[in-house]
């Protein structure tokens, strides 16, 4: 198998690197978190997500292994946003590969048990691990490619969304979208803006209206993801792809990137307690509930 | 004929439904014009427009009917405004087809008789009735589906662009396109929001400045509208479209589309008297009238 | 040859034109530079540029003629601001071709040798320039048509970017782009907002991250340049599509241009001074000198 050279090379030094080794362009990093302080990180794991460094390339490999549905639970929002943020701040990290170890499913989006039947504390909690998981990614220095090896509904969507380059396997039974609407609920802006950054207006206000989920080949046609592989090959291809992205000036590159985004990203940390307090709103009345419930139940159905 | 059975379903029934019967979601409904007490609606029409509510389905089929070319007057726009104003506040509507019943013409755009030789008052309440429309239309709560079977330029194309859905008889004798600046008029920039927001920005940059008219193959290709199918096949395939986005929850799908549509329609609110102001002191120009007396008589060349 | 008979017709006459000759449509022009006294111009030519006028059609052929590769210095961008200005105030020039006499060249972009080893003064100055010619040609009342005959990467893509319609020659061993990231330079928020306005944001982020110059048949598939034309027939197809966007009233064509970039021309207008601070500090940091450097060294090694 292709990708086998960097799997191989998986490395658990941990030497603690002081942050005055890192090199010039990262003290001037945009959105680089102010920091926990650096932590050893060659290669580690949680229960939810196992993320691999290959020192010699540069390149992370993080993989989703949360049965049954990689569900984007508190507790894997966490764990995520504490992995991109080793990485972050890792020296030896240049770019990292998202991907999922789970059969057909690369993420089935935000876990709707978060949403149901909780108070308004946990949901304001919810859904500030929502944001913090989008802010880091969406706002990483580092090149971000998404594997995108399965389904990949709504937040599943936004996680591929935000990465530099989505490829998928060639798979039409995998689907991509945002599909909310479809559940009742409503994607919140931020979503709707990097939705808006990747396909363009008109295919995100039909796309978002209808709840629809793109199998796979429509929704590279969509613009969707960038391009289509054959499962086997999609971390060998992702590899390519990030050694091409690898080959620009850190420094460049992230200030381009930064330009870029920079607006849809100011826009959320400007309302960012406006935001929490609407989703608690919206999530707390009794017909979302209710439509939330009925979900779950037609989700219960599908599987026996 | 396929969208027979729809048509066939005319009802004529008129119970004056009170305000507390419609369903929640109308109540947090963005874009809810504040309103007129309910008037009794199933089916109703003026001289301009006819208009018909399928019960079961929750669809209305709006037809417009005023000859020759469907000339957007200041009468058959206030008809208009009037006719979406109450589809919308009426509870057993949930989504209007839009079309016409000249052959040939879907509607050739605003009337130029409105705009030339008529004084300060009168082209103030003309521009402000056709803000009104676009107001009603953009910001609607129910699914809106343009069927177009006929050409469409102008104030026509406006109507179409500000529909979820664009379908178009695939005949390239018809054309559709903001050709305003063939005419030496330009069009105004809430005409351009709503344009860009379809096509892009390039897109609209250069078929703008070029007035461009754009034959329904042309359209297709440009997203200018979203399938063409055979003429006869129109309403039943505007029909089967209705019925794939009628399936969303309307409240989800409103709040989405208001989201999507909300920062455009803002702006015109935001500055709806400079805009009428606007167009008063440029169609007020003795070139713009001229260039409207010439443009009337290459009309009425051609005719003869 | 096709385009001889515009070329043949060089006009040399130099009537001075009083102000009040021009057409009443360019009293309200948008972006009409306040004025320079009307030069009189017909033919006039530079070291860097050779401008002439075909009075009878009102359309100039603007070429760039500076070996070895049209790099943009700062005296090659003085002679393009005055050459503009001097057309935009000639009331018998409506539209400009721009193109370039060097075999294979377009235009190589900003000369690096004005970002190399000078003092901060020069800096601003040239930066100062480099806005000068943007806000000019993005701004032009004239119908500006590129007409690519060769590669066109950097500040030379800018310019093509900039231009009302975009023709390249179909061979593929031309490339254009804004390809500043990969001298580990970034290209400013305006040549940014130029390029997302023509390809869109999902093109231009990735175009610019990796600081891509595309092949002539990617260019026009990204929609970077509106068509491809056998290098021998550009000037011919340069002056047909010009005669299609003169064939529209000026006036209006002017205020749609506006409309569509105003936005983005105003925000550099509104940042210019905090734009060229932003430059000279970005330019006099040691690491990027040495990057602009190790760049020249390579190029010199190419060409031995």
């Amino acid at each position: 198998m292709a990708a086998a050279p960097i799997l191989a090379r998986r490395i658990a030094r941990s030497g603690v690197l002081p942050l005055c080794c890192r090199p010039p362009s990262w003290d001037r990093a945009p959105r680089q978190p102010p920091g926990l302080p650096l932590a050893p990180c060659r290669a580690f794991s949680n229960n939810k997500i196992q993320v691999e460094l290959d020192e010699s390339s540069g390149v992370a490999m993080m993989k989703f292994k949360s049965p049954p549905v990689n569900s984007l639970s508190l507790d894997f929002l966490t764990e995520f946003s504490i992995s991109l943020e080793k990485l972050e701040n890792d020296r030896a990290c240049r770019g990292v590969i998202i991907t999922s170890t789970i059969p057909k499913i690369f993420s089935s989006g935000l876990d709707i048990m978060e949403m149901c039947g909780k108070n308004v504390e946990h949901y304001g909690e919810f859904w500030r691990a929502v944001q913090e998981m989008w802010l880091r990614l969406y706002g990483s220095n580092m090149v971000t490619v998404a594997a995108v090896n399965g389904s990949s509904p709504a937040g599943g969507c936004l996680i591929a969304l935000s990465c530099d380059y989505r490829i998928m396997a060639e798979n039409p039974k995998f689907s991509i979208g945002l599909n909310e609407a479809q559940l009742g609920i409503v994607a919140p802006f931020w979503f709707k803006d990097t939705f808006v950054n990747v396909v363009g207006h008109r295919i995100a206000e039909r796309s978002l209206q209808l709840g629809s989920l793109h199998p796979a080949p429509e929704a590279l046609k969509l613009g969707l993801v960038d391009e289509l592989v054959p499962e086997e090959k999609l971390l060998e291809k992702a590899s390519a792809v990030m050694a091409r992205w690898l080959a620009l000036p850190d420094h460049a590159r992230q200030l381009t990137k930064s330009m870029m985004r920079k607006a849809v990203l100011d826009h959320l940390v400007a309302h960012r307690e406006e935001d929490i307090k609407n989703f608690i709103n919206f999530i707390s009345k009794e017909s979302i509930q209710k439509s939330l419930r009925m979900y779950m139940e037609m989700l219960k159905k599908k599987k026996s």
